[in-house]
């Protein structure tokens, strides 16, 4: 069997020393270099392939330090400090010995305990009653995954018209893919710019920092193979070239697998 | 004239070899180690002092890797990639040789750009209007912070009864205090926690990571003087061990000053 598009992109090589290396993937190029969210999954992959891990990932941050050029990179994931039972890491990413990237991450062994979702997933039409999202920016990445947008889909005249920068969509992988904690966080960047939606207005942009909570563990993604998963974002404030982007993941059944944060660049 | 207490406790001295010293104040102790927000605006502070800084905070990501021992302790803060107009940082805090705490920031030269808060303050009584929040936790920290809750208070009685982990109140620094950057990093973590709000329950807890996003300026920080903010706080999913808090801070006057997230740990 072929091995998935996805898995070929955040595939790493643990090195004789200890770091690993990777290469940056055609199939998930955006406008200037590759698509955040790969770039994040290969972050969250170091920790998750490291022989030193101890849990399941809780919170992964990364920094958009520079942009990736196309070809290999390095990347060091450092146990920072290691508890009985909760780990936190450091992540850099090397391109020509110049950092690109830098994260923390946080894994940890969980125990059951009381819960509860207190963000409830919309009411939203089925994803097979949502058509395909058409966006008009043939950027390589977008073709790796499915968008079915309900809500805030990317505008369809620049007119300066938006009012709100709220989006609903339906998404998964493409084709599909069970998912893991790695294809979590990439889809967990696949939201179009906040700024577009909201202004109706394209300015250049470019994400800076982005902050993963997984709420779910491996059995609770496992269970939701290839499905789904309902994304929204919003964002809180736009100002002086920065704006915040605050975002849900659920399953199709309606759990919450992530609450995820990042702030965006943006032009004029 | 005396120094402000919170000054005192977020005092850094610049070390021969680039690192900084500092020491936990017992003016902001917590139950166990010191309260999480002071020990953030010290990671926060240590970046700002730092010689080679470019220009103003935008984020801040710290994990609370262990408690802190009463005591000295270093800060290294490390410029990882400086751009034309942005800095990327890696930060790290030591006791005994062994990593305590361990963050990234981000700071960068804002321009004037369109600007908007999505995110609108919500209507509230004004400060003067709401009776003074009556803890009933004797912890030092919470003596240095002047809190009017207005909803979602520390619960009065631990029956189980609570409904949502809504949080609003009033809050500035006790006794007032001019607000930057390192006071806005600690005021972003005053909120109770969520467990606490959405059960009435008590369960031991602490926060593992917190994220501030800075949308004000230094010119908005200092219009808003010894002012009150305005702090909302929720959980979105509380899960097998972890919660999440997303939280918006605003000045009085309704400018979205912070946007702030977490991951905090709890038992049972």
């Amino acid at each position: 069997m072929r091995e998935h598009v996805f898995d070929q992109a955040v595939a790493l090589e643990l090195q004789a020393h200890g770091s690993f290396s990777g290469h940056t993937s055609p199939a998930y190029a955006n406008m200037v270099g590759p698509f955040g969210g790969i770039s994040a999954a290969q972050m969250m992959n170091a920790v998750l392939l490291h022989p030193q891990r101890l849990g399941e990932p809780v919170s992964l941050t990364v920094n958009f330090a520079a942009a990736l050029d196309p070809g290999p990179f390095s990347i060091v994931a450092r146990p920072a400090r290691t508890n009985r039972s909760t780990q936190h890491w450091t992540i850099e990413l090397f391109q020509q010995g110049e950092t690109v990237m830098i994260g923390t991450a946080f894994t940890a062994l969980r125990r059951e305990t009381w819960s509860v979702d207190e963000e409830a997933m919309p009411e939203c039409p089925a994803p097979e009653q949502v058509p395909l999202g058409q966006g008009p920016i043939p950027m390589e990445w977008i073709k790796r995954y499915e968008m079915r947008p309900i809500a805030g889909a990317m505008p369809k005249v620049w007119d300066g018209s938006g009012d709100t920068s709220l989006t609903r969509l339906w998404m998964r992988d493409n084709p599909p893919r069970p998912l893991d904690f790695v294809s979590l966080t990439a889809l967990s960047d696949v939201f179009f710019p906040r700024v577009f939606v909201r202004r109706a207005t394209l300015v250049p942009i470019g994400t800076v920092t982005m902050t993963v909570y997984f709420h779910a563990d491996s059995a609770q993604l496992q269970a939701c193979g290839e499905g789904y998963l309902l994304g929204q974002a919003q964002a809180q404030a736009f100002r002086n070239g920065y704006f915040d982007q605050t975002s849900q993941l659920w399953s199709q059944a309606g759990v919450l697998l992530v609450t995820t944060h990042q702030v965006v660049y943006y032009k004029e």
